[in-house]
């Protein structure tokens, strides 16, 4: 039988496990990333570790989201960063440098190599034929430091791309579509597959559009093959020698296929305030918009900032809409300014941003109130933009620049129709990705000496075993689709805290429940209720890293995001799975109790455990967690567990040297 | 007898009183400019006065401070201001567009001609001839009503410059020289004329670096005669038909004269943390160096950043040091784009920024902890970055950029030695400030529909007319040079509250006493204390306007700013002037009682007032107001004056359409 490309790649990696869907497996990484929100914690837990030195074959520090620096905890934080990298072995990528799954795409992805990343949108170099999956900045440090990276073998889904896309729509309206079709929810445990004719019609760029925003559909990862497209990319980008050709087998068995045929798409765009929200552009043409951003992992390239611009040549943006460009990488700056796009750019009225995440996690041109903004990003939670009630829709660059343009949302096909001499920008790359290489800082580069420690960088906190007893309130009742934004806000007035754990706690669900922090120290102990797809959105482990310091000691929800999930076991708590009259039937306030021995049922393997309610009624959980998962969450969480298995191997935790 | 140029213009505009030092004056008011951070309260003032139209001959709204929009209420500003503008009839600067004084020296600086702007900086343009003067917001709208502008008539100081700058000395060093000579003090009450042969060896964009930075010294304004390389400058913005020649008399008299031979200075640096700190470079080389920045209205013009980008051709920022380059305006960033500057800079290591304001006023790029930052600004206040016990330098491009080079303090002339091939870079001018107009909006080209005010904007709080009793506590005891950076600190996370008194409020010298503003509110009235030169540094009128809303109601200093001063009759506060041996014996919580009838005393010319300590010991103080000023104090204030003389003449208050 043959083998699809992520079998594949996943049977070249593995160490433990069999591929066999729904079984957990252990992967060789080669290649790790971390950026500057999730970073400082890796590599605080990496020196907890007592480790030395970076094992995997590279790994890559970003400093993209606090290029602001709006504070000197940002700026302290990129010092420690640099420092750390220095010190440990890895490539620093300096702030202004870009965002790191450009950066990495344009500098280190590698067809049919691992990439784990402490960034949700680590997938993004699937678009080279590399299997790249996000997680939690644990598993990365214990990534970095040489172990296997676990997860439960995903279904691989075929999505056929057929035809070709007609003028003015994109890459970014593939993956709208698919959101259309499949919600935020429809690529949980799922890897999706790229193949069929449509592929070849696809540059590298925009197959990185469709794989980064796979993660909007829950996805594991999102995988295309390689081809001619893939080695001219790499070889433009000086880098041709590292092309491999990757094709699944032409037998591969796919759990699941879905036909997109890129002849009958159109410009469509997310409306408010989710990333499946989507609808063709005509349907809410008219709107008027107030700010218009370029810019994101997703759609902040050269290719994608070049047709906004050959669109802007010669015209305006209209004087009652903000148009600000935010590249997603420095090399695309350096080539838009070398060409003279960003002048043309500026003499538009675009506001011609550093290259950073910024905006994307309200950091920067957040909205003003009871207004309209329209974005390339790829995602649009209520209240991520920076301000509550926000009103963010999600879309193409071309659909992007037709709304400056005219003021309001209109599809541009209708624009091009109203001026005449509108023409498809198409999508083009440059001949060579020139572009200097200084930001980037090589291992053998380093220039700090030893670990810079600012005062706002403090120690990562370690839980005890499980113990046997499980008891306390439901400390607060969710709905569904609570995704970390809510459980961590990552708006810049907190984010500056990810390096203190004790000042960040006390934003923990803030957004849900300003009393919440207060509460559930003062409970000292006790659960999260919440619905469906719990914990969607970034791979932030402060999510569960936060109500652990908390005292919050387990979770019952109705079903949980992937990344989230194996967080909560990183972080010793409990995820328990209830059904939906459970949870109707709960309420917050409730005395909940597990009945079971919880340290035992966890290590044996009990699947089912009995939860008392206000010593009054009973219902059944499940917890659905590999023998691994079971040793993690028995001994408190993976890095007490690394911690002590590091301890009894070498008869003592090396100290870390501070 | 012949005249001063600062005298003719100021003859030419005269609507009250004699041109003799230290009379008050009141001077008719052709331009006036706004920003992002003062301007809000102004357009609120100019509502509040129920004035319908802008009279004077041009008014700017430029947004400049808060263009990285970190919260939605800058962006509501904006908006507001915008709207602002259009209704009343003024040009509107978007965001991104440049710092006000960049902006206006641009487009619109006219010798001659009388500008007033709620800035401390505006002087700026008075290198091409402008007698331009900064000064609270309200003196802006009542200005922008038709108001003159009162102010105690300054004495003229001839700055006479001799010789040529050599290789590596700037006009950077210039000013630096004069603050080193003459103290942040030094120019209190004065303006600084500047004449000689040197003159014309200088370009406009030299002249306004020195005309700018005069604001250090205390100075009431700077200016330059126009010559050939007036007209040049003003021809290559196309606007060559607005040249004026202007020249001070032959015989003209000066209250003093200070001599400076260009051609003796060298590059200099002021150390932390004041601009007067200065040194020669040499003093401080071998200084390693984390942070440079080249920009703000001093030093962040096209002029400004190319040396830096000639200097850094070919060559590489050191790893250890992040150099940002922030634009003054966008005619710089673009003509600097066009000509592939930009694409040079960012080859080098350079993070190139959106034209800001920002880092100049702790917006962003906040140095770390314990760090050290070169910066071509015009202030390094202690905190003012953004941390308190920072390290900030001030120095010229090139020195900033050798820094950059090299990872340590160096003067560029040993860099060059060093390097073998690094040539002085000269100041150059571009064929023409090509550059689209397109993010200024004209009052004919208004957008919005009426004032647009977000949820942080409220009304301005009126003072009622001041009563025979004036006693309490003295609040708090200051030393000397006390900031409006001390008093209101404009760090982004309370410059978003600027218009939002009440909340704006709990901040009042909070850098001085966190616990300040609540006991200033639980005292319900009482007094500060200070020693000589309170309230320097910016502007703005909230340094007076806050601490009246917490009830303060006088200031009793030893000396006070300028501005600031017009700014506590501005509010209602009475301004006293004690001797040093009365400070030394005044303590903290105090209890204060003018013995006098205040408003009796204040409005009868009095000048000394018998003041009473706990009821133990008495001083005299001194009040140094014009009729005028007397006026407005009994009055409650400016805004509650003016609102009066309104109602007086038409018979009732215009509401304000809201």
């Amino acid at each position: 039988m043959g083998q699809t490309l992520a079998e594949k790649i996943l049977a070249d990696h593995l160490v433990e496990g069999e591929l066999e869907t729904g079984e957990e497996i252990g992967i060789e990484i080669d290649q790790v990333l971390t950026q500057d929100t999730t970073g400082t914690l890796v590599w605080l837990q990496f020196e907890a570790l007592g480790l030395d030195e970076v094992q995997t074959e590279l790994a890559a520090q970003y400093c993209d989201h606090q290029t602001y620096q709006f504070d000197f905890k940002n700026t302290d934080d990129h010092r420690f960063l640099r420092s750390a990298a220095g010190t440990f072995g890895a490539h620093f990528s300096r702030p202004g440098n870009g965002i790191c799954h450009n950066v990495h795409k344009e500098n280190f992805a590698a067809p049919g190599k691992t990439l784990l990343g402490s960034d949700s949108h680590t997938p993004t170099p699937g678009g080279l034929g590399q299997l790249a999956i996000g997680s939690g900045g644990l598993d990365v440090a214990v990534a970095m430091g040489g172990g296997a990276y676990y997860i439960e073998m995903p279904e691989v889904v075929n999505v056929r791309l057929e035809g070709e896309l007609p003028e003015w729509a994109t890459a970014k309206d593939v993956i709208l579509e698919m959101l259309r079709r499949l919600s935020v929810k429809g690529g949980v445990g799922k890897i999706f597959e790229y193949t069929g004719p449509g592929v070849e019609t696809l540059s590298v760029p925009e197959r990185t559009t469709i794989t980064n925003m796979g993660t909007e559909l829950g996805a594991t990862s999102s995988l295309f093959p390689t081809d001619e497209k893939t080695k001219d990319y790499l070889e433009r980008q000086g880098r041709g020698d590292q092309y491999v050709e990757l094709q699944p087998d032409d037998d591969a068995e796919y759990a699941d296929e879905i036909v997109v045929d890129l002849s009958d798409l159109e410009p469509l765009i997310a409306t408010p305030s989710m990333p499946d929200n989507v609808v063709p552009v005509r349907e809410v043409a008219g709107q008027s918009v107030d700010q218009v951003m370029i810019g994101s992992c997703t759609n902040g390239g050269y290719e994608d900032i070049l047709p906004g611009a050959k669109m802007l040549e010669g015209r305006e943006v209209d004087k009652k809409t903000d148009m600000i460009v935010a590249p997603g990488s420095k090399q695309a700056s350096e080539l838009l300014a070398r060409e003279g796009w960003v002048a043309e750019l500026m003499a538009a009225g675009v506001n011609f941003s550093e290259a950073t995440c910024g905006a994307c996690i309200g950091i920067g041109h957040v909205p003003a109130s009871d207004s309209v903004s329209l974005r390339t990003f790829n995602r649009n939670f209520e209240g991520r933009s920076g301000i509550e009630d926000d009103n963010v829709y999600l879309c193409s660059p071309e659909v992007a620049t037709a709304a400056a343009i005219k003021g309001e949302i209109i599809d541009p096909r209708d624009l091009a129709e109203e001026l005449g001499d509108l023409e498809a920008p198409g999508t083009e790359l440059p001949d060579a990705y020139s572009g200097s290489k200084v930001d980037l800082i090589a291992p053998d580069e380093a220039v700090d000496d030893g670990l810079v420690k600012g005062p706002n960088i403090g120690d990562v906190p370690l839980k005890d075993p499980l113990e046997a007893t499980l008891a306390g309130p439901a400390l607060l009742k969710m709905e569904d689709n609570i995704t970390t934004d809510h459980i961590i806000p990552a708006t810049q007035d907190i984010l500056m805290y990810r390096s203190n754990i004790p000042k960040l706690s006390e934003f923990t669900l803030s957004r849900v429940d300003e009393n919440f922090a207060q509460r559930a120290l003062d409970a000292d102990g006790g659960f999260l209720v919440a619905g469906e797809n719990y914990g969607q959105g970034s791979s932030r482990e402060h999510a569960a890293l936060c109500p652990m310091y908390l005292g919050v000691q387990g979770v019952l929800a109705q079903s949980f995001a992937r990344i989230h999930k194996a967080n909560l076991f990183n972080f010793g708590l409990l995820p328990l799975v209830i059904d939906e009259e459970t949870y109707e039937r709960i309420e917050e306030g409730d005395d909940i109790e597990v009945v079971d021995d919880v340290s035992e049922a966890v290590t044996s393997g009990q699947e089912e455990f009995t939860v008392r309610v206000n010593d009054d009624w009973e219902f059944t959980a499940e917890l659905d967690a590999s023998a691994r998962e079971r040793d993690i969450l028995a001994a408190g969480g993976k890095l007490s567990l690394t911690k002590q298995q590091y301890e009894d191997s070498s008869g003592g935790a090396a100290p870390a040297d501070d």
